[in-house]
């Protein structure tokens, strides 16, 4: 199995992508294909990896950028050259850390999406106390239609079923309310759809509820998802400062943070991104996964073994099966 | 002045908010108007009080009603009593602790709405580590139109203007990014209107941004507002159980807990809603104040206060100023 990994885009650069490479393959036999600059790859490699490819490039598609215009206009960047080699026989996933919208536009245009889903989506496994939940969308689509909310619960669906193993998987709706009649014209319209469908629809969910694991997958517009997601990472900044604050106070308190400091991470790292380490580009026709930008090795290693376990699933024909059924 | 007190509602019965009226007498002359049960809060008052006046009423609106239903025939309710005197000369505002639904439908029905405001809000001010920030709206209005946007902007720059004392408040768009090509149909829309107003407005706000005092008013569809609101109480509640356990996991634990415990709780404590105790209905021809439900005698008694200066600030008509300019 090959797997082209988009060496630009990380935070701390094209070694930790190197690095998560040469720690995944400890557990899974895979090539990987790095796409970026050659003689620093090389150098990266250093004679760890056995068998490997690499495409190179010096040009790259950045956050800054329009993501649909630079997808058709930087022929040599990475993301490009990976996406073209993706769609040739014998390239079986993407990873890259890079531009989420670059991604994504590159998963419409040259990929292009499974017949039937209008809105390709990237889920966002979220931190939770109880069962395993994705939030899709989660910004990718802005202003969406009923009909997208319950396309995006049939690809959590059958993610969640082949990759991570739920079965039948609980969907919900993230609204205002848990009543049936809450919410604006979107989530009333979707609430009827989604109730109308086979899916294991259990109604509406909070977004206090996004973290207790009521549900597996929860579908929202790309808006509400975003504001969703940002809100609970600007809270969690706050609450960690003022923690800080208290921890450093005093003698009496620096003393009394260093007894619980590794509790403490440990208790706190249960929701580290890190663990995850990538999350996939649901709805085109080919494996994508997405790492975040700030991934470390482990991270990175995490994210390939996800994509990996994503392909062997044949989870793109599982989605088109559901559709056609 | 006399404030009209609606004693159902609280989920601690009827005493914390005598009590709050009793605490808030400490500080500012005016005449409470008690509804509710009269024997109940005659015994509660027992002397404590000089000069007040009780409405009997036995009956009141429920959180599970629809509100608007709830308005037109419940007649003897508390909230409906409450609002028709209102109406009458001599009696200056109104607080409640009951269903946020039933007095925004009683504010709209009952005291109508301000001539030029298609939408009234409750405004909900935010825990902050700079400026002090208020959004608007946060549930009461679904699916909004751009100008109902701008009308939150104008309501809350009045109300922090003379209520606050906030000279020329900055206000903030709630968005995904804070390019300005960034968002939804609404948001862009609402950006261009923003930006051609006379108000400060500075652009879009993210919502990890929320709680960092960056704007004074951040405008947002009551959708959008409150899954912002609630998916970081989600994420509080969580950190916070997360807490818990690291804090009771071993007896060094415990005891370094209890060494930091009154820090804790100063540092948290400025974050709490009963320091605010209550947040007006913008928009309406009267002055109405809505308490939370789970407040306490203090907040109820902040709640008071606030309404009591606000009343004085005379915004109603500086609202009406504003839209007529």
């Amino acid at each position: 199995m090959k797997i082209l990994i988009d060496t630009f885009g990380a935070d701390e650069g094209s070694k930790v992508l190197v690095d998560g490479a040469i720690l995944a393959l400890k557990q899974k036999d895979f090539i990987p294909v790095f796409v970026g600059n050659e003689s620093e790859l090389e150098k990266l490699i250093d004679g760890k990896i056995k068998d490997y490819e690499i495409i190179h490039t010096d040009e790259y598609i950045s956050n800054d950028e329009d993501p649909v215009r630079a997808i058709r206009r930087k022929k040599n960047s990475s993301l490009v050259l990976a996406y073209n080699k993706l769609n040739e026989e014998g390239y079986d996933g993407l990873l890259s850390a890079g531009s989420t919208g670059g991604l994504l536009a590159g998963g419409i245009f040259i990929s292009k999406r499974i017949d039937g889903i209008d809105r390709p989506s990237l889920a966002a496994p979220l931190p939770s106390i109880g069962a395993y939940t994705m939030l899709m969308d989660t910004g990718a689509n802005m202003d969406c239609k009923p009909a997208y909310l319950a396309e995006f619960a049939i690809m959590g669906k059958v993610f969640l079923e082949n990759v991570i193993h739920i079965k039948n998987p609980s969907i919900g709706l993230l609204n205002v309310g848990v009543e049936s009649h809450k919410g604006n014209k979107l989530t009333k319209e979707a609430y009827e759809l989604l109730s109308n469908s086979k899916l294991n629809f259990v109604g509406n969910v909070e977004a206090r509820d996004l973290f207790t694991g009521k549900v597996n997958v929860i579908v929202a517009d790309g808006f509400a998802g975003n504001i969703a997601i940002k809100s609970a990472e600007g809270v969690i900044s706050l609450f960690k400062a003022q923690m800080k604050e208290v921890f450093y106070k005093s003698l009496k308190n620096k003393l009394a943070a260093l007894a619980i400091k590794d509790d403490l991470a440990k208790q706190m790292g249960k929701f580290s991104s890190q663990n995850i380490g990538g999350v996939p580009l649901l709805g085109v026709k080919s494996y994508v996964y997405k790492a975040h930008g700030n991934s470390n090795a482990i991270a990175i290693s995490n994210a390939i073994l996800g994509l990996i376990e994503y392909i062997n699933m044949d989870v793109i024909n599982k989605i088109q099966g559901e559709l056609n059924d």
